[in-house]
């Protein structure tokens, strides 16, 4: 039984990728497939396309979907051994056993307290449900990944961009508030697994967890990071060093039509939700460079290439 | 492309009447229509009949339901070219095109602000959303109409009332809170496209919004106002001219079994939530007058009809 | 029509065991018996096992499900005859009436208010809305009954002790906050009802409602009580006498390995949530005594027999 929960998820990335590619010329070819069983997903956070791609993925394969926003729940405590006298009304041990006992497989999103860097970076809460659950789990973004959304990423690049060895770039963009390094993280590892070296530009002071940097290299230079860049994927993040902090809001770092139009024809991507004019300007979001919704709609396409694998003892 | 917002929204008024008295006697005739389609529902305000009628008319019709309760997502921005720095993390632009990615029907719940007449009267969220959507929108209450209602309205008055020119009285009645104009505007659009003189009764100063008056009259004399009436329609509704603020709460207006007695045998209709012995009495409420509970029931099946239209093309 | 309120509700209980046990062998048998028929679940509190086995068992029956958060709703009023000026915008009688044109089965969960001992055991919410339902309501847990719970109590009972008169204790145990006696209530009417006596074991002052203890005998010694016990059922509740207070949290009642090596290899039961190491301890809870996963998911096989037999008109 696998989990999904990061790069290293998949058995066969690139049979995982043709899989997506299969299932997004007929969403519905298998609507039969998952009959009778169900799935469930547990909140922890807010959510939009995950909400939403996952479940329509599920319902594609004709699986029961059950979505549930935790605050509507008991908390759970994820430390063992602990008296529970506290806030915590239930151990993860009995909230994963009971869990499965009901559902086939349960999604999980669980942003980082950005507090404490260890707990985030020991990644507790899914960790904790994984080693529990008796089922598959899909990570629906974790306190440090985003494996559905660097699958999506992924298949975004390999569509549109038809080239061996693309120059690819991650660039950190300003935001007002802190925010995980989950997708920038996410992002880097799956690129390495599928081969590809990534450019990664951000100020001094945001360097990301060297575990995420492996056959990556930095450039703090962000007009030389695009120069010949076939794609900009644009990620806020806040710094470990300066943990939970916002330590720089520079515009200068903002990404604008101007600066991609120095690129290689770069297609901009962008996991979303975006602050217009903030991360990305309006005449980038609205060029002809963006394929941001495109992304945006293979998110469908790959959670539903996930869900079908684990259904079928592939994954 | 048709939206449903309006009364203007329908080709033929009169065929989606026809399709919900058809649909009526057979709801699930057609549970193979929506198969592998997805009916989005999000919900920016409380909602208890609009929900649970909206989803059981699209699962009627075999379609895949998600409904989200927006507070659970990111908040969004309604201007063009702002620069997103403080509360909104999304803009409706992202929001609408992603949607429909996923979404074969979006339909929005938004209630007014009732601090802020011109942009309540603009129709900001569903106006923006329906900007930029590339799948057909349905009002589920919007800051100034609740369309879905009034067709539940119609439908309702055309099967208890077999005459060919009804009297019809929309009554304002007393509430301890401020309330927006949406139910009432929407009924008398309707109205009107439908082919019916409304007569408005209300209190001086409690005047609705011209746009909505074509075709109506008032009668500040409730008493006179109800002489006759084949269908009493109550609703409270905060003034216009002291916008959001409850300026009249005279017990005078309650409706009153009294009151009904003296009408044309009136039908007594409310969209509820009512407050009992506050707006209607209980004697008005659970009097052989109320057609309040058939006209919940109506929600399903007009529902059922707009969602049947627009999967036919034929909105 | 018969609700599914208490240990009476049942016509045949034995029948009803002998669906639940053949469902669970192949739930997915009757995937028909539901089609177009939904099922609305309502909470006003926070669930886990109840939300999860509740929509799945009526999803395995082909149901349609909406479950809706009531916070996200209208607040309710339930007394008669109210001016209903203040907080409550809708009564009782509306939701009711008004959700049974929707639904073909609602289930409600309410908790007490432990503030008014009175009112609670009046269990208003559940009374008032089966007052008014002509629609088939479920118990998901009301201010003093949780059948659900009970019924897969017996499920377990029946799997796991194979003797006719096995020792049947439930025990008291502390806990940090003030909890409802719905679980124990409902555990000791659905034993009687099945013919089974109970040993209540708490400390003085924490005497159940005496409408619950026919047939039980109290032990104010907890080891006198579990020497020979085949089951031991542990649940805290507030006491009745100091209502809403928390008047012990001595560890000296907490549940261990060693209080239960000490009885006739007796069986643990828990409905969950539980606090490690306050209610039971970490040792107990995962001993090989545990039954508490197995009950669970009998949850499931038990919500799926209620449903089967409301849907069959045979409950």
């Amino acid at each position: 039984m696998n989990h999904f929960y990061s790069a290293a998820s998949p058995t066969n990335l690139n049979e995982l990728v043709q899989t997506a590619i299969r299932l997004k010329k007929n969403p519905t070819q298998h609507m039969d497939l998952g009959k009778g069983k169900l799935m469930v997903l547990l909140f922890f956070n807010a959510s939009l396309r995950t909400k939403l791609s996952t479940q329509k993925a599920a319902m594609n394969l004709g699986m029961q979907v059950i979505s549930m926003d935790m605050k509507d729940s008991w908390a759970w405590e994820f430390e063992d051994g602990v008296t529970m006298r506290f806030d915590k009304a239930e151990h993860v041990k009995e909230a994963a056993n009971v869990i499965c006992r009901y559902a086939d497989i349960i999604a999980i999103r669980s942003f980082p307290s950005l507090t404490d860097k260890e707990t985030d970076y020991s990644d507790q809460v899914i960790n904790n449900f994984m080693k529990y659950s008796t089922k598959p789990v899909v990570n629906l973004e974790s306190a440090i990944r985003h494996p559905l959304q660097s699958f999506a990423d992924l298949l975004t690049i390999r569509e549109k961009v038809q080239k061996p060895n693309p120059k690819i770039v991650l660039s950190w963009a300003p935001h007002p508030k802190a925010l995980p390094q989950a997708v920038s993280n996410s992002f880097l590892e799956w690129m390495h697994r599928a081969g590809h070296n990534v450019t990664v530009t951000h100020p001094q002071g945001y360097e990301l967890h060297p575990e995420f940097m492996t056959g990556h290299t930095v450039e703090y230079e962000q007009e030389k990071a695009f120069a010949e860049a076939d794609v900009v994927y644009v990620k806020n993040w806040s710094p470990l060093s300066q943990y939970g902090k916002v330590a720089n809001q520079s515009e200068e770092w903002m990404i604008t039509k101007a600066k991609l139009d120095k690129t290689n024809h770069a297609k901009l991507m962008h996991c979303l939700p975006v602050r217009r004019n903030v991360v990305i300007a309006d005449d980038a979001m609205d060029s002809e460079h963006s394929a941001i919704y495109d992304l945006a709609e293979n998110r469908l396409h790959t959670a539903q290439a996930v869900i079908y694998s684990i259904l079928k003892g592939e994954l």
